[in-house]
């Protein structure tokens, strides 16, 4: 099963941090951004959108961080990451449209525009950071986890870029509950890290 | 089970639509937004992101528009419109996440500025839409529907805020597939449709 990968990417990250908590093995394949291989074949053929990480297995390919931490958790793990049950699902879905809109264009495009350029509109991403950053707070002042009272692939969509946000001039000073949240999660048996994180 | 609900907005007739197409029963409680009441109890303890929709069944309560079609999808319909397979399902939620993120703020944003008057990045939203449109509309070229080959939770997710682009300056007129698309949505069984769409 083959990820194609950026190291520095948070995205790939939550695919990377996820294997390596449930103990799934991936065959990473660095793509060179810089050089703009994610817009090339064989990278742009699995993911019309032209962006990394794209998860691919047999005949089996996914784009999308989110989807891929569904599909990994789904088809690889034991159902506590991910469980079957409506309810129970959906509140951990609920995190994970947070991860690919408010943490994605908040804390996320903040860093895109500091680290790597990105002609986005750095305004925006810090006003989505300041409404997100205190929702995510409040979640953990009164939970261990994001949801259903333990780690979950919630955990790992959301935590990256909000780990990653002194990036893109964004801090978690005021947000002790998210930064004992970052620490349990690092805490946790098979936890592997990414630069600057 | 009750849908906190305001008429105007996609992301509310992104749960309305599914229900009506699943057969699935929902009592609509409709909050003033004009008057703020989404920033107010009862929804702001039911939803701390101070979003609508919000869908309480029983003790289970679910913010955020594609957590609802999961919950409604895999505890009141038949598996077609979600399915538990991880492949099938994956296929499904990076629609999902395109919903949330591009989607979201590309056409959704753009309507946001132009009939809510919101304090967001015009400019931002434009150029998200000029990005996903082209894709969505390569993949409506070579596919009937976006996922599976069949209508799923992922059509109810995307179209509204495509089919409502015009209300933020942003045309269709160029993708005739998505055109179409939205027009074989429209003819589904049990379709129900919204104001300007």
């Amino acid at each position: 099963m083959k990820l194609y990968d950026l190291e520095l990417s948070g995205n790939c990250y939550k695919a990377r941090l996820f294997a390596a908590l449930a103990g799934i093995k991936l065959e990473l394949v660095p793509v060179d951004f810089m050089a703009g291989e994610h817009k090339q074949a064989p990278v742009i053929d699995l993911n019309p959108l032209g962006e990394l990480p794209v998860l691919s297995d047999g005949e089996v390919t996914i784009r999308d961080s989110q989807a891929i931490l569904v599909y990994l958790a789904s088809k690889y793990a034991d159902e506590s990451w991910y469980p079957k049950a409506p309810a129970e699902q959906a509140e951990v879905v609920q995190w994970l449209s947070t991860a690919a809109n408010e943490i994605q264009n908040g804390p996320g495009a903040a860093r895109l525009v500091d680290k790597f350029g990105f002609d986005l509109h750095k305004e925006s991403a810090l006003a989505v950071s300041a409404k997100i950053l205190p929702i995510l707070e409040a979640q953990l002042t009164a939970h261990e986890w994001l949801a259903l009272g333990r780690p979950t692939i919630a955990d790992c969509a959301v935590m990256p870029y909000v780990g990653l946000s002194h990036e893109g001039g964004v801090s978690l000073e005021s947000y002790p509950h998210i930064r004992a949240w970052i620490d349990r999660i690092k805490a946790l048996p098979g936890f592997i890290s990414m630069p600057a994180l």
